[in-house]
C-alpha cells in the first residue's frame, strides 16, 4: 500500500484535500441517518447528496467522486436503484462503499448485499462484526443492527469477505480493523458512547466515501475515515454530557480537528 | 395491575432491565423522527431497528421483544407493512404500541388507525387528545398533529377507545393520562418547551416500545414511559436554552438519569 | 409592495402573528431535512405537517395556511403528490412555496422542476443561485446541490425566473436576493458556517412557507423569512464552537429571538 508519509500526516493530507476539493459523494443510505451523514460529510469539507429515485441515480453518480450504499431501510425499489448506481459506479470508476446494515438479521438483507456484491463490486465494505460474518458464515444474526460477536473473529470474516469480493473490508468495534489482501490495519480510537449514538457506523462508512474521494488507496482511505471517526469521538467525548451533546461535538469535532489532534491521538497499527 | 413496588421504585427496576437487556425494538415509523427516537431509545438502552419492507418486516418482528407502529408519514406501501408485522407480533405475543399521528387530519389516517386496530389490534396507543379523540367521535380535527382538547375530554375519549379496542391507551399532554379497563394513571411531569420539539410524541411512543418489551403489565410499561419522558424533559429543559439544545439535553438525561432523579421528580398519581 | 412599517418593525409583525396563530404549514418535503425543517417551523411558532400520500395529500393542504414543496429526494410517487398538492394550493389560494433543491444536477430534478412551475405555480421559488440558473439557462450544473455562481448573475437569473413564472424568487447566498416584478431586496445577515449545516436552506424555504402563511405579500414573506434565518444564524454562531452546536443553537435562536435582536441586526435594502 506504499505509505509515502506517516500515518498522521497522511491523514491530515487526506482532509486538506476533502476541504480544499469538497468532493462531491452521492449517498443512496437509510432514512435514519440521512441528516447525520449529510452533517458529518460537509463538515469534513465534502459535498453530499442524497438521491434514489431510479430515473436519476446513473446521472447523480456520473456527477460523483464517490458512492455510497448503505441497506439500513430497504425496500424493493431502493435496491434497483443500488443496483444501477453501482453498476454505473463501476463503468466510471468511482469508488463504492457499501454499508450492509443489519445483513444477517433478515434473509432480505442479507441478500441484497449478496447480490450487490455480485452485481456492483464494492470498492469497501464497511461494517460491524455482525454484519461481517453475517455474509461469510451460514448463520443467523439473533439481533437487529448491533455488534455482537470479537474482535478477532472479525478480523478472520473480515479477510474471507476480502478475499471473496476482492475489496477492502472496514469493521468497526472498539477495534476498527481494515482488511485487504494480506495488510490488516487496527485503530484504537472511539468512546465508548459511540455505539449509544444513532448513526455513528452509518457515519463512519460516509466519511469513508469522502476519503476514498480523494485517496487512490481504499485501504488507506478506510482506515484514515475510521481513524478521523475515533479521534473526532473522543474529542467530542470531552465536550458533552451524554449521548445528545455528543452528536453535535462530534460534528463539532469534524469541523474543527487540526493536524495536532491527529498527531497526538492516533492509534492506529499495520501488520 | 398488582403493583409490588412503590412506583419510582418501579420504574427504576424497568430502566434497569432495559438497560441490562437491551431489548431489540422494531420501528416503523415517520421519516421526520426515525433519528430521534433511535437516539431516545439508543441512550434509554434499547436496541433500535428500523425495518419498513413488506418482505423483512415480519421476520424482524420474530427478532423483536417490542413493535412500535407510527403513522406519521404514511402511504399505501408502508400501510401494508404495519399490517403485516402486527399480524405477526400479535401471532408472536410481541407487543405493539400504536401511534396515531394525525390521525382526524385526513381520513386516510382515521382510516387507517380503524385497520390496523382492527387488523392487529395495539396492545398499547400512544397518542395526543385529538388523535384519540378522532378515534372515538364522528368529528374531524382542524389542525395536523396538535392537540387541542383539554384533559377530561381526553380521559373520557380514552377510556372509550380503551374499552372499544381492549388495549390501553396513554394520552400524552400537560397532564398525561393512562387508561386501561377502570384504572387511571395520571403523570403531570413535563416541561412547556417539549411540544414544540419535533417528535417529543413520537419519542414517548418509542419509549412506550421499550418498556413494553421488559414490563409484562401494558399500563405499567406506559405509564413508566412517560413518567421517563416527562422527568427527562424537566432534566432536560434545567439544561438548555431552548427547544433546539434542549432535544440533545433530554437523550443525555435518558442516559443520565439516576434513581434519585425519579424519586425526586415522579408525579404520579393512580385512581 | 407598499411598506408600512419599517423593515424591522414588519418582520417583528409577522412573527407575532406566526406565533399567535400557529398557522398550519404542509411540507413535501426531502428525507433529510424532515426532522429539521420541523424544528425550525415549531420553533419559528408554525405548525408543521408532513404528508405525501397521493391519497391524503389534497385533503392536507385543505387544513394548511402555506404548502412548501421541496424536491430534494425525488421519485414517482412523490412527484405525482407534489402535482395534486399543488393544485389543490392554486385552487385554495393557499401560497405555495417550491425548493428546486439540486436542479440542474439531473435532468429527472430539472424536469421536475419545469412540470411543477407549469402545472401548480409556486408563490415563491427558494433556492441557491445555481439551483435558479438552471431554470432560466440552457446549462448543467456542475455539481450537487451547492451554489458555484456569483450574486449578480444570481440576480438577473432570478429576474428571468419570476417574470417567466410570475413569482417572487428568493436567492440565497452570502446576500440573499429576493425579486419580484421589479424590485429587489438585498438581504446581507448570515454566518459562513451556515453553509456547512445541512438543511439550512430547506430551512430557510419552510420558514418561507410560515411567513407567507401569515403575510399577504409574497415578496416581503420571502424577504422575512430570510431575514429570520440570517439574524437567527448569527446569533447561533455566537453560542456554538462549530457547525454541530451551531444547528441546535440556531432552533434556540428562532425561538428565542426578539424584536431587538432584529433592529439591531437586520442589514436589508431595497430597490
Amino acid at each position: 500500500m506504499g505509505a509515502t508519509a506517516d500515518p498522521a500526516t497522511a491523514i491530515w493530507q487526506d482532509i486538506q484535500r476533502i476541504r480544499a476539493e469538497a468532493p462531491l459523494v452521492h449517498n443512496i443510505t437509510n432514512y435514519v441517518v440521512m441528516n447525520t451523514t449529510a452533517d458529518a460529510l460537509l463538515a469534513v469539507g465534502a459535498s453530499p447528496v442524497m438521491a434514489h429515485a431510479v430515473e436519476e441515480v446513473e446521472e447523480m453518480v456520473g456527477l460523483a467522486r464517490a458512492l455510497v450504499v448503505n441497506i439500513g431501510t430497504l425496500d424493493a425499489g431502493w435496491i434497483e436503484s443500488m443496483i444501477r448506481a453501482g453498476r454505473e459506479a463501476r463503468r466510471r470508476g468511482v469508488p463504492i462503499v457499501l454499508d450492509p446494515v443489519g445483513s444477517g438479521a433478515t434473509s432480505l438483507r442479507t441478500a441484497t448485499v449478496d447480490r450487490l456484491i455480485t452485481e456492483s463490486p464494492p470498492t469497501i465494505i464497511r461494517g460491524n462484526a455482525s454484519e461481517i460474518r453475517s455474509l461469510v458464515y451460514d448463520e443467523r444474526a439473533t439481533r437487529g443492527v448491533d455488534s455482537t460477536h470479537g474482535s478477532e473473529e472479525a478480523v478472520a470474516a473480515a479477510r474471507a469477505l476480502a478475499a471473496r469480493c476482492g475489496c477492502v473490508v472496514s469493521v468497526s468495534g472498539a477495534t476498527d480493523v481494515i482488511v485487504s489482501g494480506d495488510a490488516t490495519i487496527r485503530i484504537r480510537n472511539g468512546h465508548p458512547w459511540m455505539p449509544r449514538v444513532t448513526g455513528m457506523g452509518c457515519t463512519a462508512t460516509a466519511i469513508t466515501g469522502a476519503f476514498a474521494a480523494v485517496n487512490p488507496s481504499p485501504p488507506r482511505a478506510a482506515a484514515h475515515a475510521m481513524a478521523l471517526g475515533g479521534i473526532a469521538g473522543e474529542m467530542a467525548a470531552e465536550r458533552s454530557k451524554g449521548p445528545g451533546t455528543f452528536q453535535a461535538a462530534f460534528i463539532d469535532a469534524l469541523f474543527l480537528i487540526e493536524e495536532g489532534d491527529i498527531e497526538q491521538r492516533l492509534r492506529m497499527e499495520e501488520a
